[in-house]
């Protein structure tokens, strides 16, 4: 029996307790974003360094940040000629709310049909659970046949916002040929996929002042400049009349698609159709000259993520409120600065916001947008081992969302991100009832167990 | 000693127990827009019923509405040769939100300096039991002069919903030859005031809905119309560059300032510099070519009350929202019609609603808007009243608030108001920490008491 057999059949043999796990990661409610679930998200680091451990990886360890913690651990059996495949993976989740929508307990993981639900089942303890158990099935039968660290941080949903400083902290002990990160889906439960491109991300909370306190409509309006209008007129500012962001120099540094990159996105297997039964809108929507799945990977975007102002209630208040609160964001690409597009926010606000109000931006994080290298041997690895469990060539895709380590990766440790998984585009992925497509899970173990046999 | 003396003096006998009932109706949360308050909203008209009928008032009855009860009680001694004056109030709250802003309990009273902090002190408990301990102390000593009907209803503070078709069913029973309505406040504790004109209130939610679920901004940003965007250039279009509101029609049947009533509005005493040092903005705000009390008393006005959507707790959540919502209303002066603004309302989102979302507007409630004659007899026994208490004429004034009974009364009973109050500027009404100030509290008393016996 070849290696690799041997190793799927450990796979398969420990099926249900590989779920029984997962669910057990599941339980652990270790939402990053909030204060009130920071001991949940030290008991998430806990749990993932046990079953480093439980698995004989050495050096395991959980290293403080300034926030949540990355669990690391390392074997380097294999010896210096073997590449050394750094595994990427974050513990943490995002917040359950609107909690009212989920129809099973989000922290009570639950089988129906071919799913699991729960938060974080897709993104992403399903995905660390896939490496974890492909690493141990190899571990427990033939042996690694590559040095492997792994590193798994508890930040990646507020922005991975102390992982920079970490890896600039520890670049020889990170130091690796490139990093397996499974946090990037698929594209249908057919559709294994590799990403190539992630857009990058700049996070602001705006807040506008206007009255010390909540006045009175009627007594009021009409001579107090009601700071949700002045922040509504600000935001919609952000945008002309054909939906191009106003921010100053905005899309100075936007890196255009080539011809051959445009043919690319063209054969991606996205329909119109499809997008809009996923998310039952009534027509699509973004910037025509470009298709949507360009829109998504390769155009930038500026987004409310969430906004709140005065009284919200049931009924009516005739409240002129004191203040207005808006979450922005901005999905960037190569080769936007996060920290360049802080500052153009800030100099429209400084440009646009009227003197009758006070206003006050906070930059709550920071992602670069990154390209990889598609024809490398670790690009190659992972394409044959996806290949070996799905019988086809995976697509090549660019992806909407940001994943800090990425960028993180390459500017400190010089190590491209191998970007693929096993969630798909119907995962409910940050919504309510998020869930795991159990049999493309369990396919997804076995290609992340071919993978590794792949470097010989 | 005169007839006026001798209730005085029981006035001023009893000041302590007046407050301390005052105290007893401040206990409860009549707050009539919440489901949750409707009980207490019940036990306040049940007390203000009780207080009728310890006075020896006819007929007093809680009479049912849809929704909160109306207080009806009489006194018709003094025969079909001297007036009927009616007496509005109303029992019912503001809510209290945002609660945390409060010092001291919101419905524990507690007097602080001059104050009495609770809800509904100023609006308009406090003005309630003004006129109830008045008409105590005729009662217990001279007598009435006059006749009187009281109507102390529940949903003021939700636009009197149900009031139309109470009064409308039954004006015979109210039949009057006006209404003493304290709820209009006063310009400064030395500034006795009638107010001769309100605005009028439509107050809307609008809804807008995007993706069927809160989505990941990464992955669907560029392609899925955000709701809270949409919603928000909805908004910001409804206002011009030059704040003027762009519903259609929406000025049509705006009634022109009169030079008299544009030289009345000078002599008011209104300061910029005061109202900015009692709101805490850094500049006023509103259409140029008119002074601030021109604004609030004769312009009308289009306010976000409040709104919400997606996430809005601590941190970042980089969701794509499933929905948006936003309270929106419209103070209207003479001669504009609340269900017509509706309509404007109605065909402006109709007009410019992209066809990437879908919206719902509801109507929530209406007020026309008033003008009441300043030189009837009632008007005139009231500006003696004050003029007795204060020492000094009492200012002529418009207002920017709405009280859906003035209208109706006109409509259905022909009875125009006369309002006035003891409510100040600086008493945080609809705000956290409301507050009445005592000292003026006891002058109202008094002045009510003058009030009564000046027809004879």
């Amino acid at each position: 029996m070849s290696e690799v057999q041997q190793a799927l059949d450990y796979v398969r043999g420990n099926g249900e307790r590989y779920l029984n796990e997962l669910k057990d990661f599941l339980a652990i409610p270790s939402i990053s974003t909030l204060d009130e679930n920071k001991a949940d998200v030290q008991r998430a680091a806990e749990w993932v360094a046990a079953q480093l451990r439980s698995m004989n990886m050495d050096n395991v360890q959980i290293m403080p940040t300034a926030r949540h913690p990355v669990v690391y651990g390392e074997w380097l059996g294999a010896g210096k000629s073997a590449p050394t495949v750094m595994i990427y993976g974050h513990y943490d989740v995002q917040p359950v709310d609107p909690f009212e929508l989920w129809t099973s307990d989000p922290f009570g993981a639950v089988v129906r049909g071919d799913y699991l639900f729960a938060r974080g089942s897709s993104d992403m303890k399903g995905q660390v659970m896939a490496s974890l158990k492909a690493v141990e099935a190899i571990v427990r039968t033939t042996g690694l046949p590559v040095n492997i660290k792994w590193l798994v941080e508890g930040e990646e949903e507020i922005g991975s916002e102390h992982l920079g400083e970490f890896i600039k902290n520890n670049k020889e002990m990170l130091a690796s040929d490139f990093c397996l990160n499974p946090d990037a889906g698929m594209m249908g439960a057919d559709k294994p996929t590799i990403t190539t491109g992630l857009r990058g991300l700049a996070y602001f909370e705006l807040k506008v002042y206007g009255p010390d306190k909540d006045l009175h409509s009627g007594l009021f309006g009409g001579t107090i400049h009601n700071p949700a209008q002045a922040m509504i007129e600000l935001i919609a500012g952000m945008h002309d009349k054909n939906g191009k962001i106003t921010l100053p120099g905005f899309y100075d540094k936007v890196r255009k698609l080539s011809k051959k990159e445009r043919e690319e996105f063209k054969r991606l297997p996205v329909s119109n159709k499809e997008l809009i039964a996923m998310t039952g809108v009534p027509a699509l929507w973004g910037e025509p000259q470009f298709i949507p799945s360009e829109r998504v990977g390769a155009r930038p975007t500026l987004e409310i993520n969430g906004m709140i102002s005065g009284f919200t209630g049931q009924g009516a208040k005739t409240v002129l409120p004191a203040w207005a609160m808006a979450k922005i964001s901005c999905r960037l690409v190569p080769d936007q600065n996060p920290e360049e597009v802080f500052k153009q926010m800030k100099a429209y606000l400084k440009k646009n916001a009227p003197k009758t109000i006070k206003w006050e931006l906070t930059n709550l994080h920071n992602a670069g947008a990154a390209i990889v290298e598609s024809d490398s041997a670790g690009v190659k690895a992972l394409a044959k081992a996806l290949k070996s469990v799905w019988g086809r060539q995976p697509y090549f895709k660019r992806e909407g969302g940001s994943i800090g380590s990425v960028v993180l990766l390459q500017k400190y440790v010089g190590a491209d991100s191998l970007l693929t998984g096993f969630g798909l585009p119907d995962d409910n992925v940050h919504s309510p009832n998020e869930r795991l497509h159990l049999p493309t899970w369990y396919k997804g173990i076995e290609a992340f167990t071919h993978f590794f046999y792949n470097f010989k």
